[in-house]
This record gives C-alpha cells, structure tokens and sequence, in this order.
C-alpha cells in the first residue's frame, strides 16, 4: 500500500479506518436469476416481423462485424465497398461477434454481460433483440449443426459469463434466455472447490449438435449437447488451466485451446468427445482463433503467438496423414516480439499474418509481420501499420484475397481514435483505409466465421 | 429469541453480545478436496490380499446388513440361522447400505460422510476399506451395469453428501475417490443459483452404466454415465423440488422418486433418459424405495405412504399394458396414521407392509399394517410389534418367505434398545426375534438389494 500517511493524504484516523476496511471480508458478488435476466430482454424487431429476405443488394455474406471497443458499438462494414452500413451499440468493450449457422444474424456479446443480435437482412443491419445474462462476459455462439440429429441453424445461441460462473442458453433468434448451468465445480488437477470457474471461449461444433465451453479455472472442457436444451447433456472432459482461447483446426474435427498460464495448448477431439493431447508452448500461447496452414514439411498445422515469448509455434494436426508430427510442436519461429494477440492465415493465402499489440514497445505494438508459408523459419517481412495506435487482430474478406488490420488508437485522441487498414493479401500492397473508427479491435467476416475459415 | 433478559439469564451487556454475534455473517462451512478426503483413507484389506471365494459355508447372498443407528454400526445377520455374523464399526448413523453389483461387498454410508465397504466373503465379515468424502452425506451405490458396453460390476462406487454438495466416485473396490462433481447451479424452475443443493437418493441403473443422482434443492435429476468416469457425462433432468427417496418399479426401467414438500413422485425413464411424469400425491411421501405389486383391477402399480398423511397411494407404472393407468394415482388407501417412513413387498408376497414411525402417537408409532394384495381397498390387519420403541422398515429374506421388521428403541434404556422381529409372511406369524441391537433401522438383505426387488 502506498505511504499515504507519510505522504499526508491520510491522517493517522483516516489510515485507521481505512485499516479495518481493508480487513473486512469482501462480500459474494451478486448473484442473478432468469427472472432478472428477462428484466433485462428486449425484442425490438420480433421474429415473425423481420424481412423474409435481404433487403439490400449488398453482398451481406462479405460483411464484417466490426468491434468498436471503447464506444460500446459494433460496425457493419461492407467488405467489397469498405463503406460503414451501420453502426449498432452493444454491449460494452465487446468481446466477439459469432455468426448464426446461416451467417444472417451477428450474435454479439460485451464484457459487461450485455449480448445482442444483429439481423444483417434489414435494409440498415441493426440490433433485433438484447439481454443481459451476466456482469461480465467473454463468449457467445450459436448452435451450428445440420445432420441427421436434426437443423440447428439460428435455433439457440449460448453466452458464456465470467460472472456468474455459469452459461446461459438463449432462443437463437430472440434471445429469450431459458436455461442457466453453472460452471462452479472441482479443479481437474487437484479436485479443489472453486467458486468462480470463468467461462472462456465456445464454439459450436459441427460433428454433433454440441458446444463446447471451456472452463478456466477449473481447467475443464465442457461438452454440451443441445438437442434438448431444457436438460442438457454434459461430458466433463479434463484439460488444462486456465483455459482462454481458440480455434479449430483445418478439419474442424479437433478444437485447439490455449490453457494459458499453462504454458500449454490443450486440443479436443470434438468427433469422438475427448482429449487428443496437450501440446506444450512457450509463454502463454494466445492464438485468438489460431491459423491453420499445409507445413511443406509436416503437413497440416495450426499455429498460435505467445504474449510471453517472441515466438510462433505451429503444432501438427494430422494424426493419419502425419502420425509423427501430430500434437508436437513442428515449427518454432522467430517473431518481432512478444505481446502477440492474434495470428491468420487462409486457405488461399501464402502468409501466416502475426501482430504485436500487447508488446511493450511502441514500435513493436503497431507492426505486424507476415510469415511465408513456403519457408516457415523466419519471418518475411515486418513493417508498422500506423504512426500511433496498436495493430491489432486479423480477418480476411470472404474470397481470402484481402486482410484487415486494426488500428487500435485511444477514443480520447481525435483523429487517432483508430481505423482499420485493407491489404493485398498477395502483394502486402496497402489497397484501403477505412477512417475515423473508434478503437477498433475485432473483425469478423459473415462467411469466414459462419465456416470457421483461419 | 426467548427473553433471556427478562428471565436473568442474560445482563444487559450480555444481551448485547449476543446480538451483535447473531448479526454477524456466519460464515461458510468448510469445503472439502480431493486431497483431504485421502488423508481418510484407509485400506485395511488390500483387494489382492481377500479371498477369491467365500471363507465360510453360509449362504451369504442371504445375509442382512442392518443399520444400528445410534452405535454407529452395521450389524450383519445372517438371514437363515438368524445369528448375528459380525458387527463393524462404520459411519454414524448409517443412512443406507447398498451392495456391489456382484453382492460380495456393502457400501456403508454413514450421516457423518463416511463410506465403508464390508467384504462378506471373509470368515467374519468385515471393513477393508473406507473413506471420508463429505461432512453430511445420505447416499452411497455401486455400479451395476453389464453389458455390451462393458461389465462394471463391484468396478466403481459413487457417494451423494449434503455438505459439500457434491458427489464423489470411488474405486468400488478400495473406495479411493478420485472424481468430485459440484451439485450447485440453478433452481429448475425459477433458475436462480443455489449454494446448497444436497445429494439425495442415487442409485444405479440396469440399462445403461448411469447413475441416477437426485439433487434435492434444485429438484433436477442427474444421469451420470459413468462409462468415463474422470470424464463423465451428465444429462440434467428437470423434475421437481424436494427429490428425496424411492425405487424401481417392476420393470426396473422406471424410477419413482418422492418429492416430498412438492407432494409429487417424480418417474424418471432410465431406458429413454428422460422424465416420464410427476405424480400429485398426498401431503409428503416417503416411499424408502417403495413397493411394487399388481394390482388387481390396474395392473402393476409402485406404493408410497406420507408423512404428512395417513394414507398409502398406488401408481399405475405400466404405460404399454395399462395406458390408462399409468402416471396416476390408481389408488389411495387409508393406513392407520401420517408419519410413515417405509412400505415394502415382494413378488411372492401377498401383502405391502406399512410402518408409522414417525407418528405422534406412541401405539401408531410401534405399529405396522398389511394391505392385501387381493383387497387393496383397506388394510387388513395392524399390530403392535413391540411394547417400546418405533416399529420401522421392513426387508424381505432372499426367498421372499419372511418379513423383518426393526424395533427402534434408545441406545440409552438397557433392554429397550431394540431388536429385529421375523415374520412369517403367509401367516402373519412371529417366526423369530433378534434381540439386542442398538437402535435398528434400515435392513438390506444382500441378494434382494442386488437384484432390487421390492
């Protein structure tokens, strides 16, 4: 505690009751119900009074969701034309943006817990419903299945909160929240109490009609079938601490998590409803979603940064095709620096794309480099992406042929609040600038996150 | 607050105290972990050091093991000769005893949260093992399950505690834990969370490898498969609050479980994994696991009396061959009082037995009643088994030929402590007492307990 006596801001009294505030038990953090939840639940455009169609012309499946972070917004951006089409307010700072199954409603959620859909149709994309299923959050899905157990698509949507330590099952298209699960239970390791295990990233699985949520500080992986969300089924698996964030890899079969303080990426085989591995990284792996890439040596790979080390490590993930390369760490690449948050790639692109937007270095924050996926040793090139801000996060157009990058500027600095700028995916050329954006963050493109395409 | 001031019991100062302390938070009771449990476990008899066949000639699938409440142990009976075999020290107030799928082993759980198992093929029966996994438990069950998708017979033990609410799975045959799941999370109906929903009656199920877990204060019903059991999978049924006690029907596809302040039986449908029905019954039932019998007029019918009142209700469990019957109250039979704890009867057997032992009334209290199968319109016959004490609980020999009854008496009046009374369940007949037990109570005989035949 600072010397605020010495320093005369606290008289002798004042440092006394300021003493025994400190030594009083903090109290439990507020609870909340379904009832409050419905409090909170607004329809503004009801389901049975939204279009049966677009009602643009614009090429809607190239939109991209954009996080507006200190305005509380989302930008709808159209990504063949570059032009703002609406910009909605949320939720605060938010979190991620999740397609429906059919990529016409943008699912959002706000780390204060605030979650909205978008209907992309209406001729001005706009927030059709919202709800507050806790006071702080990180994730959102829909339920993505299509198959013989029956058509998900656009039927239920999940928020995951931090607290509560619980998730919420939420109809997909109102947002009606009608089931709460709590997540409070048993460390995997040590089967310890814990009373606030963070839900951190899900996603929704495309082999069964199941998401999956992981647990953080219980270090589970939580595997829920939706088929009957009123008494959901949940296969506990036991994974790593402290669960984060991650993404599929380039056959959806197997979910790679980072498990953060672990120094460890835990990998989920969604087909079979199991742990495949756990791949040990360097310092604190933060992959976003990750990139997945064709190794011209090992094969199929998906690849994470780390905030902790300068280093890209791309781990196998072809268990029949590259058997002795899978859930080992193949490649291990040099990077600007370390304060990595996000890594990209597509199918049809030659890079790997890294940013830097934590690193403690101005110069290094607002950089990003590209690795070539023809020779993965190093990186090809580096270069700063503005005069001020942190460069952050990566999302291709749908055709894979462009990259955005976000400036993440401070919302208090006109004219530096941020921006986002467009590359030639193929010659690094700069193509666009799209201007005057309040600290954007996260990008999500309709079709690439409707088909988990990195 | 009595007026302790008024009285002198209490200064004025001291009044004072005593207020200030009730306002203060109390604080949370102790959580227990994986760790501290194994500071209790005790393996006295390795599994490689028992026998590989019974060392004695009785014919142990007859044996009885009988709670004797206020001592603290289980006393085993051997159900031909009537002779006390052995008696083993286990937890405090034994809630129930259940056997290995095999009948070799009992699982003990006493109230305290301590767990034994009672190997009976040693020459004197005794405690190999046991453990402490809660402070405050009611429930303990083995796994049962052969089939094609394995044979967990006497291969996992599971045990339900009010305090922690949690439950714990156990190597069914050294009882180590090695699995803690938290029971706390929301109300099924309101959905507002719980901190203390308490594990009821668990038991095991013969059609799938699934433990069936009640968790009271939520009123869901968990079906934990426990074909993973580091990893398991959990479907969370919705029923109703407060899930408490019961039993199979005939077909063993059906359980009924009370839900007792709702005065509603829950049937959960093992086969389907689902609910099946709730059923209104009168004020508070409490089954124990009930009684099965056909019903004249209405075909298989599963009984439960109340606490709340004199009456026994019949519930028609037969959906294919009697649909009109079925899920309802068929019939409701006045009994000689409220406060009744257990019915039972066999498939050999021409009555349902009734106890009263909780009722008001010293005579009722002592007194158990028959109901003829054939007439199930009235009782017909009721007696007095004891001149002291609480007539309490009944179990049926392996051949289903005779009827214990425990005599409840007080671990502090030398010669009324209590004793088990036989009879001939033809004729009514007094076969046999057992004298000098220390509070009986719950009896499991060990074949009827495997094959759940009640």
């Amino acid at each position: 505690m600072p010397d605020w006596g010495k320093q005369g801001v606290l008289t002798q009294a004042q440092a006394e009751t300021m003493a025994k505030f400190l030594q009083q038990e903090p109290p439990a953090p507020p609870e909340m119900s379904l009832e409050q939840m419905k409090e909170t639940w607004k329809v503004t455009i009801a389901p049975e009074m939204r279009p049966t169609e677009p009602q643009h012309s614009r090429d809607w499946e190239d939109f991209f969701a954009v996080t507006l972070r200190d305005s509380g917004e989302v930008a709808i951006i159209d990504g063949d034309t570059y032009e703002v089409v609406n910009t909605v307010k949320t939720g605060y700072a938010v979190h991620i943006s999740r397609m429906s199954a059919t990529g016409r409603y943008v699912y959002v959620i706000g780390r204060d817990g605030r979650a909205s859909i978008i209907d992309l149709w209406l001729e001005k994309p706009e927030v059709v419903a919202e709800v507050k299923t806790c006071y702080d959050a990180r994730s959102i899905e829909g339920s993505k299945y299509k198959g013989p157990e029956g058509d998900f698509s656009d039927k239920y949507a999940i928020v995951g909160c931090y607290w509560p330590p619980h998730f919420v099952i939420l109809d997909g298209q109102t947002l009606e929240p009608f089931k709460i699960v709590s997540t409070r239970s048993y460390t995997y390791d040590t089967e310890e109490y814990h009373p606030e295990p963070r839900v951190a990233a899900i996603v929704a699985s495309h082999y069964k009609p199941e998401w999956i949520v992981n647990v953080k500080e219980t270090g589970q992986v939580w595997l829920v079938d939706y088929t009957d969300p009123i008494a959901p089924s949940i296969k506990m698996l036991e994974a790593e601490r402290f669960l984060h964030d991650g993404g599929w890899d380039a056959s959806r079969r197997y979910f790679l998590v980072a498990a953060n303080q672990a120094n460890k990426v835990a990998v989920v085989d969604a087909k079979e409803g199991k742990m495949a591995a756990l791949v040990e990284t360097d310092k604190i792996p933060h992959p976003g979603r990750g990139a997945n890439w064709i190794d011209p040596e090992f094969g199929p790979v998906w690849s994470t940064a780390h905030l902790g080390d300068a280093s890209l490590v791309a781990i196998g993930t072809d268990p029949e095709g590259h058997p002795d390369s899978a859930w080992k760490v193949v490649r291990n690449v040099p990077v600007l620096g370390g304060g990595s948050l996000f890594v990209k790639s597509h199918p049809n692109s030659p890079w790997i794309w890294v940013d830097h937007g934590l690193n403690p270095d101005e110069k290094v924050q607002r950089s990003v480099c590209v690795i070539a996926k023809a020779d993965p040793t190093k990186t090809e090139k580096c270069w700063e992406v503005a005069d001020y801000g942190r460069a952050v996060h990566f999302e291709y157009n749908r055709e894979g042929t462009e990259v955005w990058v976000s400036v993440w500027g401070r919302a208090d600095q006109p004219g530096k609040t941020g921006e986002i700028v467009v590359y030639d995916d193929k010659t690094l050329a700069e193509v666009a600038r799209i201007p005057n954006l309040v600290t954007p963050t996260g990008k999500f493109n309709v079709y690439n996150t409707v088909h988990d395409v990195y």
